[in-house]
């Protein structure tokens, strides 16, 4: 009877955030988590420390939920790192809430991590075997094993070591007693930014967290960094070998905030000239461009602007907006998305309408907007999709479903719209959405759409990826 | 340190939803309800009943928060109403929580109740003085009382002898062993409809909760109308004397939901007029026309499509908001509404805007915003309301701040645009919001601008009325 | 499988506390109220005031469990009142928690009440008709709509009124803004004692209450009295006729701690004297003498020092009870008394046992305890009760069973010997228990064990009276 | 304000259970956990598995409070082992509570132990050293990181292993997907017995535990002996080389419940015998003989036997107690012990009065004892301690306040005795109390009478041990 909801969407897993020296370390902690809260709604958490004592704070819910006065009170202290994080399928768990923390041979550490290792498992049996204890199944935990294994030395030397025997995608907060550590993989899949706010150092996952707080923006944190604060600001350590960048299109294209900055762009603004671009593929004939929001309200702007076809709103969200249903046994027809959005009949009626969407994952969800926006009464339905096909699941930090229940990883973008139901379906290609980005198309990470996972994914990858039962 | 974040807005105090005969009526109303929630965020309930027990259950928070499937389990019955209540200042207790139930010498009875009586302690004082007893200082309760002491008879008799004594604004739903009441006062304030879902009758303060559970809009309930449903199906008792029309023009300008069907016309489609007649009244030369979002969204698109300006997203909006935020000491500039605004620099810089919203409460939040604008870059900012300058209080079941904190009520508009920092400030006339809503003019209450009550307030409203302290 | 453990005992319904003039009156009451924890352990609750404002804070659970220090530090103010509830069956609901609180015509009132009312449901009935809406099914609830229904006056005149009307047991606590009023009915049921700690008045249901907090004992309210407690000191009112004394002989016999006095007579001491009076009436020659503990603790030592048979402890007690248990699906012989007594074989084993009870109600537990103390070796088993066989439900505030499932209603004392399986079985005799009470035996209401009801017990008793299904 | 009461005695911190083959382990352990509760009231656990998956509840509160039917229904599974624990100064944490359990590269593993280790913190920081990561500051969790270290094989031969490298005193229950494994150290501190439930075995602290559940008791689990117990039965592994017995003689005196039966005797015959050694030793005229309840009762009476005094009740015991109280400002003389004990003046006036109890720790609680004996009139006070003057704290499993805070250790009996101001007081002797067990007195364990550790306490003792500050 009762229903979890999810957006068939790929999703985020997690955000970052950490503060050095602040009064208030904890209390702004919160706000950057709040304005992170898009990466992560299943839990949030803070470790906080005055250099000696560490306190946490960790739950299951929203930022604003979570973190009550009460709670917030209990995390004194000048320094703090705070963490959100995604509901991944069955591993939904209070025990896998972040930051984690423990007592090691040199003291007190907590560390949140936004990202994927694609060898946890093999480090972890391996560390398992020698006689490690671990507590949850989270990547974070293998890192905290290796760095307690490390040889004897400053951290940063201990953190290079244990970093060099991980793969995949990883940005890091790292908080000790007497320094916090910023990391962002060699690859540089997930953002991470550094910002400044009076005399202290701040980090976030996106520049809105730093908006909110009025941080100034200082730079991101380069692929393959490690930066250290101390009270003597942040020095950079190069730890890793270069490699080629690999930043996550798809946080242009979905996850990222329209008002962050990424990679020296202001996301909306990418999402519009993907729009462009896509008007520009797929041009048709309409009353209407309507965007399912909020999803492709940037990108049916820009489409709207390119095409000449009027913007409008046809479909409301109602934003208040749970995490479970209670789903009528008496079947409602497409009840899924309905708790999310209403189509408006006078908007719709009679008109052709072109609606724009990021991407389809299932295809259930498009499915049954499409059959919402008919049965409101529109003459044709334009289906527009700002990327290309997603065939690929994501190793490197998105909670994506597997190969096979992937619709564009099985079905032509004819047998996709004859699903969906709509009367033309457009999917923006690989280069329009490369070249709408405005930066240089060598840099990003496209696997989703293409297969070329330039990062090992190692064996345990291989069930996800097969597109029939062996 | 905490502080509860409130929009500088009007705000409505409840949504009411009830079903007769539905298999699973409290699942059903869960969902009305949830449809219903910008009606009200403080307290959701439900009264459900298989004709013998009454069972409630209701408590602070939203519906998707309070309801779990645990609880509308506890909810067995094929008859259900439920309730959305907005926190007013000050009152926001868990005892005044609705639908209120009680044992009275006909049986059990529930109610719940969208409005305001305008001479309700004068009721309370009377009955208390012949020993009645109150539990809460609801008007609500006041109506449980009236009914309790009604001459003995059929409920149909009874309501409208404890209804003939009261004054203002309500729709109700009652739910008694035998039947469902939807009750609507003599000058129709707040809006009600009814539907119908296969076998069932469904009534909702607006039709978007109709749209959701996908029954079909048969008609709103009438201006002091009662509707009685029982297993007969609706009758319809006139049981009160004509009187003149008093709907509640700002349900169009700012309540209501823009997909709800209101008097007859999409609530978006108005307020687009709105921005359309806004532009004819106030145009101006700039680059962009961007909404407050989300509530000056849809008069946004009218002003643009109006007046070509171009419509531009300059405000992101966060979602994930709770109630209440931990504000830092060390202040950040302008922060209430940063919480859930962020401006987009590379949209606003060096660009003429336009900002459209649909009403000034009491400057504070305006003038953030337009400061927040400016500190992004904008060139110019001109200000566009889609309604007049509020000067009034209202006694009509709006939760609105005493007549001297209204900016409206003692400042000129020219003082206005001085205080909220733009270049120019422009409102919508009352006549042009009139003319815009498509319907008679002489069917609406618009005493928030005007002061033009037509309905006694009584005595007890003129603390409220005061401009200055006597 | 949860089974929800109670003792085959009759049981006090409740006990009252209430303070005047004390910087701690809600601490005190605190304290006050765990001394009376024996009298009611389903729900605690404490209304305090500073002569305006009245706070109030109660919870289902023992006295200790729900008063935190956050929950005592939303009481603050100079006086207050509490109460402890026991469940009846089927009527333990958060909602019949005491005291009760309303706002009537004369302001903020609250009530504390001990006792049962006999004519309750004719009263509610009434006043039902007339308008009166009823929150709960308590006998407190008539007493204050009766009171709300007073004609105009001071409330020392409007109490004598209400309580006018009314029949039964009552031993209450009353506050209002200007004062505390300490009632007792005119036969003088239940207990209710007055004490002083330096300027503050206290009023308690047991002496024990005022020995915990160090007051000192003053008198006991007398029957039919009204006192009212001010700034100015207690003032007496006699406002009822004077009648026939009814003290609840089981006080003694039972349901007051030991070290209460009570009637003048300290209650372990009356408790030896029945243990005594009993070995005389039914001596037999017996290796040792050992208690149920602890309801028979008392009368097994005055029954061992005049018996001269040597005194022991057979069954140990586990005090760490709570009130749900899970009883294991695969039968535990005689589970439920096992969850709190626990026989020692060593002090059993081959010996002849006289094992001394206040009472059997329905026998079940004592046909366990039998069993029990037969399964650890004893050679025979007598059992002595120290009063009469049990005969008759109580209406006078005890929760009794229904007169058909009391096996002394029905069974001869020979076929309860039987039934419990013991080699002999003692009850003291009627004139044995009125004798060892030390006081005049006509003051006493021995009705549980003759059916001698003196005070209106009115219709609805009657279903309780039968001993076959009509 | 608010205080937590603790008895001025020694504490146990814990007691285990298991069962294996049972259709309703967790609840049976429930039910032998409830009899255990008087060795730990802090937090309660079990963890049951079905020879796959493993589950674990546990909380703080009483077994009774924390395991609902609810939470009961999430421990499915024929095997449990569970731990009561005693809230020991400044470690009331929850994540303290037991049995505690973790992945090792062998698969699941659960543990729940009593008793003390006294080369934890040596062991603990190698193993850090070499990168183990510890959850929390328990001796339960070195052993599981010495398990999980242990070369690779059998558990039969990785437990020897582990636990060679540790002294001190346990008690374990070990839970794995094969076996249930109960050990006990080579000295046999802690008691641990085997027991038998139709197909089913039990392993328990104490033998009131078997009783509840109706088991039959086997044999007690020998000191250094390992029993795994599998569906082939228990099969003992002798893992240590045999040593000196050190049982706890404590466990006599005060710890255990007087019902179980410890190394062969039953506690209760035993405590009575402690107090007839003690009337031989420290005769005295009296009137009557009272104990402290409930830890002097059996003493008490034992003592009354052998002298001829009296045996009364003198203080009544309020068994509702929670664990904290709000001791009002205003101060009530001896009020800590007031909460627990109320002095009945009927019993006590005029009299001369021997009080009997266990021990005497810091002191203070026996002033307040004597006081208000006193101070209910009594003539003469004669306190008479079933065992010797306490002079140094435990090591091996017991919560005791350091050296210099035991009044015994640094005054005299005579000093003490006007400080407590009693007008005579008698200890036992040490050859009195060995004597009264009927047991070899060279198998006892009487360290915190006579400082004789004869198990290697280490240096992170000293600072306990010192009866100045350095």
């Amino acid at each position: 009877m009762s229903v979890t909801w999810r957006d068939d969407k790929f999703h985020d897993e997690c955000g970052v955030f950490g503060i050095w020296n602040h009064p208030e370390a904890a209390n702004v902690t919160y706000l950057g988590l709040y304005a992170l809260q898009h990466r992560g709604q299943e839990s949030a958490g803070i470790a906080a420390t005055d250099g000696q004592q560490f306190h946490v704070e960790k739950a299951m819910g929203w930022v604003a939920d979570v973190f009550s006065p009460e709670r917030l009170r209990r995390l004194p202290g000048h320094r703090a790192i705070g963490h959100v994080r995604y509901s991944t399928a069955g591993g939904s768990k209070a025990r896998n809430a972040q930051p984690i923390t423990a007592n090691t041979a040199r003291g007190p550490i907590a560390i949140a991590h936004n990202g994927n290792l694609t060898n946890a498992e093999t480090l972890r049996t391996e560390m398992e075997r020698e006689g490690a204890i671990f507590q949850s199944h989270s990547d974070t935990e293998v890192i905290l094993h290796l760095l307690a294994r490390a040889p004897a030395g400053a951290l940063e030397q201990q953190l290079p070591h244990a970093l060099s025997q991980v793969t995949g995608a990883y940005s890091l907060m790292i908080l000790t007693p007497d320094a916090m550590y910023a990391v962002r993989d060699p690859s540089g899949f997930r953002p991470l930014s550094l910002g400044r706010l009076g005399d202290s150092w701040v980090v976030a996952s996106e520049t809105c967290a730093l908006d909110l707080i009025e941080a100034k923006f200082e730079r991101e944190v380069a692929p393959g960094e490690i930066v250290a604060i101390t009270d003597a600001g942040p020095q950079s350590i190069r730890a890793f070998p270069s490699t080629e960048r690999q930043h996550c299109v798809f946080e242009y294209v979905y996850f990222a905030r329209p008002d962050s900055v990424l990679w020296g762009r202001n996301v909306h603004t990418v999402r519009k000239a993907l729009g462009r671009e896509l008007a520009r593929e797929h041009p048709i004939e309409a009353d209407v461009a309507i965007p399912v929001p909020d999803s492709g309200t940037s990108a049916a702007l820009g489409y709207s602007e390119q095409s000449g076809t009027r913007y409008e709103m046809g479909l409301i969200r109602n934003h208040y907006v749970g995490r479970t249903f209670i789903e009528p046994k008496q079947g409602i027809r497409h009840f899924g998305v309905k708790v999310k959005l209403n189509p408006m009949r006078e908007m719709l009626e009679g008109r052709r309408v072109v609606v724009v969407d990021d991407s389809i994952v299932r295809g259930t969800t498009s499915r049954k907007i499409v059959r919402m926006i008919r049965s409101a009464g529109a003459r044709e339905v334009h289906m527009r999709i700002s990327s290309p096909p997603i065939q690929w699941p994501c190793f490197y930090g998105i909670d994506t479903p597997t190969r096979k229940e992937l619709i564009g990883a099985s079905h032509s973008v004819e047998e996709i719209r004859r699903y969906i139901g709509a009367d033309t379906l457009g999917y923006l290609s690989l280069e329009g959405m490369l070249k709408a980005t405005g930066s240089d198309p060598a840099q990003f990470c496209h696997a989703c759409f293409t297969g070329n996972y330039k990062v090992g994914i190692g064996p345990e990858a291989s069930p996800q990826l097969r597109l029939f039962e062996p």
